[in-house]
């Protein structure tokens, strides 16, 4: 008798302007829930010291990477500066079927793609700041960004802002525990949609 | 400024064979959520000692039951023995409005229904017994049905289990808490979809 099934992991996106919290919240989901893994590109800059292959980043070179892209590889991908970055496909699989929630720090243009290449595994969430004020007041708290640093994140803010509306869950973070909780709420109720139950089928026969 | 929106409600449909627990999560929801409504059904059969028009039921008559559903003012009616059964699209429309939760303990029939009709507005969750052994025992221990009753309530329960793959949520009820706490859980994540959340545009454009 079967008495129990397994679960599809899922695809976590937080997106949302630089400062509004995302990653406050990343850190924490990482550290709380070991069921919860952090996405690992493919890129072709250097790694920098301390990096090691297949933990921080899958380093390759452009050729090899733009065969991979070529071969329908990546869930995602984009070039930033002059280094392409993207997210394989294959690591991302091994993940779900692992059962392990895969969480992706990336922008609108990213969550797109993730869209159109895995509509089913993916939940995505945008986080909004409190007011524009407040962000750029967080922003300057973080002293690590010159005035026009500053200048530049506010005036992408409003972009990637522009897009809240493609995303499955919209959060205001106020409070940056609550709105953890809100982001720990949605994926554990996410975890129970039976489309992401593994088995089910056989274990309702033999119930 | 804008500075707060506002959601609307859902439709929570709970379904599940009789005798898996059903009835006391939707009490438990109604008591710890003031958020929470019963949906009010129209029936043609007679009121009872104790029930109320418009609290327990909307109570009509054939005729006039039979023009509501020509005109398409039920979400969903059914034919219980010799009386009709029917729930109001008016009622729920402004519950949902006032952001209210409506809660619907309606059969896998009357869910198909409300698929159809609000496909937007439901949050459906189907309740499993662990196993059919559990599910007799809940019967015969409420004291309630006589053999001929729990026999006839047991095949039922096959038939409603064969529809579990139409819900959007399944889960296992193994413990009464722990499934309260689960049902609870998905709907504090429901309610946080963005495409329930009205007047987020305008918060974003005065953010």
């Amino acid at each position: 008798m079967v008495q129990s099934f397994q679960r599809r992991g899922l695809m976590l996106v937080l997106s949302s302007p630089s400062g509004a919290g995302k990653s406050s919240i990343a850190a924490a989901l990482l550290k709380s829930d070991p069921n919860v893994v952090l996405s690992v590109s493919a890129t072709t800059r250097s790694p920098r010291p301390g990096e090691s292959e297949g933990v921080h980043y899958y380093f390759v070179d452009v050729s090899r990477f733009e065969k991979m892209k070529a071969d329908g590889a990546f869930l995602e991908s984009a070039k930033v500066f002059d280094n392409y970055y993207g997210t394989p496909r294959d690591h991302v699989e091994t993940k779900l079927r692992d059962a392990k929630d895969v969480l992706f720090d990336i922008d609108w243009q990213g969550t797109r793609q993730l869209r159109e290449n895995a509509r089913d595994d993916l939940v995505s969430i945008f986080i909004l700041p409190p007011s524009m004020q407040e962000l750029e007041r967080r922003l300057r708290g973080r002293g690590q960004d010159n005035e026009d640093v500053v200048q530049k994140r506010m005036a992408r803010a409003a972009d990637e802002m522009s897009h809240w509306s493609e995303y499955d869950y919209v959060l205001v973070n106020r409070d940056i525990e609550k709105t953890i909780a809100q982001v720990q709420n949605i994926l554990a109720a996410e975890r129970m949609k039976r489309a992401r139950l593994i088995g089910l089928g056989d274990f309702v026969k033999n119930i």
